[in-house]
């Protein structure tokens, strides 16, 4: 049987009821991490830029952009969420494979959502659905992959489509067509990082998979070897591949349990070093004039990905391990503030990043990194951070994922709304209609 | 100086009196097939379900879908005049590459014009640069990059951006943005040959270009070096390339004296010996009944291409070398007609299918092939087709192309109707306003 229909026919056979409720209840906290997210990213340059080019595309006010006033229809919404969901680099993350499971699931199902009825527990079905697929899809190709694409661009348009299918309720065929039309759509080179247009690669996962959902509902078709065939997904995109990891353990393990949330706005294999320097820091009270230099040993994967030694950007400095170490010692902090482009020009901040070194170790996993602060004084102070905080070994608990998503909202939500759309996100089970969360999660 | 600047320079800078007169009468010639083309394809299912699935998206009736009533935003205009163009497999093809210029250019330019004004000697020389610059990075990627991917769906996207960044009077920096929005886009494998998603692929290249402009116009941000850059469009998309090919010779050749037109509706590869079948047929007057087998000899990427041999639907058999012989022996003709699924299943057609044998032999160019056609008495008649008609080397003729484009828009539009467009488009150097072609082009 082609791949493709296999999942098109697990993921209309799942059940809520199917699904263990640590497993619910994870997808509870990556919609809250999301909609926090997508509300603390609305602001941004690239969300506005965004909106300035395509309002006048938008066929009506049928849906929410969360922490805006504007309304755009169903396909905009899709990929303006997407965008401000991610644009701060602050959303979940699938930390084996990399992928950024929510943006493209939690952006075009609640998009729908506001087009068409959608109670919470259809929407949670159809989310757990969109994110164990995606998710299984990026475990088969992910080694080789990632040094090129982004992984939510490629593999993440297949969450997106097939969530889409669940709750448009779409046949087996269709369905099976609505991938092979995201399979057309997977794209996204990493040369966009630290620009506008890597947003946009991911608002775009979520926006391809409704259209392609949209498509294959009217009987648009599709090659249904999409994925394994011999000029398919995989083939062309993945050189290394472990193609039984799509559907091993399908509807008995939950990818979602892998899932992880960041404490940091930055990429998210820079954390270890961000914990350990805010434990330092802390521990042994660092002013930044007390600082020689300092040292940084990580896994490779975080200096592949983060290696930018001298960023000219706020949005290029969430990927220099060296100013993310730099201001974690300086503020004790690594959030949105910390990758602007005003820190970025601190002359605090750039002339201790022109002192911090890193060096890669294989030995050291991808949560974990060592931190050596030397002081003017020649004292040295060291951390061996073994499991970062965020990480699915040392998660952040609810009231962490709270105090962050209230944070993204100062500023943009009253409190008072914002303690809604938190209130609103725990109890998506028992929403009648998901757009509930949608109109919650705008301002007033 | 990053390639995307040096384009962005080019294109910023080309005037239509630098280019030579023969470049641009063939530019003419391609807006001809293409606009023949769109509205010969309006009718397909394809499109219809496409349409069905956007129209409750489309922001207003500002755009003509050429060939149909219904009008749509620009944006949607430049998906299905896209889509329609391609459907067919009838449009032109720049040999080399097998790239399909005019899609990605010509269906966003139009959608453009009819949201700004935009004279007909502004629409030809954007379209000339568009051209130009896809087909520049096809040359430099097409080797091993074609094996996977549909070119048109990869290197098409940037003619689609830098022409409408002309059209729009975008600035340099802006331009150099939306040609890396337009890398963030490139997508399209091969598996989907034969269904209605490599139409989409076609059509998407002309939409994301169109987007491309529009963020960039906004400050929309991205990668300079999104072309040469480690994980760049060449570096990610094309394991072995030219770079030199993309500007060697720039504003002092013209890719589009490389431009060609079918004269059959189907994989160009396959054109040679439909060619030679039908001469043989009319020289011999054969009848099918008359015919025992036909043994095809041809270059390899022909049958890489086209080489199945039961094609289960119309849209496959553009794929079929197999059933462009037979059809072309039978019928005489490889028009749209011959490519039907009622075609695919008639039993004459389907017997004389099976008995067309296809070796490869790497010393036949790839417009040229050998046909031998051995008669139920014994008698064997051999053709040998040394330069295809429709190749750079034997163009089809103006007349060949208005007779083209009057069979297409037959039954679609009114023969006063059809014949407007026909002159519409030959006197493009002078129209005022080039949204008058897309009124041309559309039924009373």
């Amino acid at each position: 049987m082609p791949l493709a229909r296999e999942l098109a026919r697990y993921a209309l056979g799942e059940k809520l009821t199917g699904i263990p409720a640590v497993a619910q209840h994870e997808a509870v906290r990556a919609l809250l991490n999301w909609t926090g997210c997508a509300v603390g990213g609305s602001r941004h340059a690239a969300v506005e830029r965004a909106i300035a080019a395509l309002l006048p595309f938008s066929a009506g006010p049928h849906c929410s952009l969360l922490g805006r006033r504007e309304r755009v229809d169903a396909l905009h919404a899709a990929l303006v969420n997407g965008m401000s969901a991610h644009v701060l680099d602050f959303d979940d993350t699938h930390l084996r494979t990399l992928l950024h499971p929510s943006v493209p699931v939690a952006s075009t199902l609640l998009a729908l959502a506001e087009r068409q009825p959608m109670s919470g527990p259809a929407f949670l079905l159809a989310f757990l659905i969109g994110v164990e697929i995606e998710c299984r899809i990026a475990n088969a190709v992910w080694f080789a992959h990632n040094s090129h694409w982004y992984i939510t661009g490629t593999a993440g348009v297949f969450g997106a489509a097939v969530a889409c299918a669940k709750a448009l309720g779409l046949t087996e065929q269709q369905t099976v067509h609505a991938l092979g039309i995201a399979s057309a759509q997977t794209a996204g080179t990493r040369e966009m990082a630290g620009t506008m247009t890597k947003s946009f690669i991911h608002g775009r996962a979520a926006q391809n998979g409704l259209l392609a959902a949209l498509l294959a509902q009217q009987g648009f078709t599709a090659a249904e070897s999409s994925f394994e065939g011999p000029h398919g997904f995989v083939n062309v995109l993945a050189p290394q591949r472990d193609l039984a990891a799509i559907t091993a353990g399908l509807g008995t393990t939950y990818e979602i349990l892998q899932n992880s949330y960041k404490p940091f706005a930055c990429g998210v294999v820079a954390h270890p070093v961000i914990d350990a320097c805010i434990q330092l820091r802390n521990a042994h009270r660092l002013r930044a004039a007390d600082m020689e230099r300092v040292a940084l040993v990580v896994n490779p994967r975080a200096l592949e990905l983060t290696g930018i030694q001298s960023p000219p950007t706020g949005l290029k400095s969430k990927w220099s391990i060296y100013h993310s170490a730099a201001v974690a010692v300086v503020d004790g902090a690594a959030g949105e503030q910390q990758y602007t482009d005003a820190r970025v020009n601190d002359p605090v901040v750039r002339a201790l990043r022109e002192r911090v070194t890193a060096i890669p170790d294989a030995k050291l996993s991808e949560i974990e990194a060592r931190v050596s602060i030397t002081l003017r004084d020649g004292t040295i102070v060291s951390k061996h951070v073994e499991r970062v905080i965020g990480s699915v070994e040392n998660p952040m608990s609810d009231r962490d994922l709270e105090e962050k998503v209230r944070g993204l909202a100062h500023g943009i939500l009253s409190p008072q709304r914002s303690a809604a759309m938190i209130s609103t996100c725990w109890a998506v089970a028992d929403l009648e209609d998901i757009a509930t969360l949608a109109r919650a999660a705008t301002p007033d």
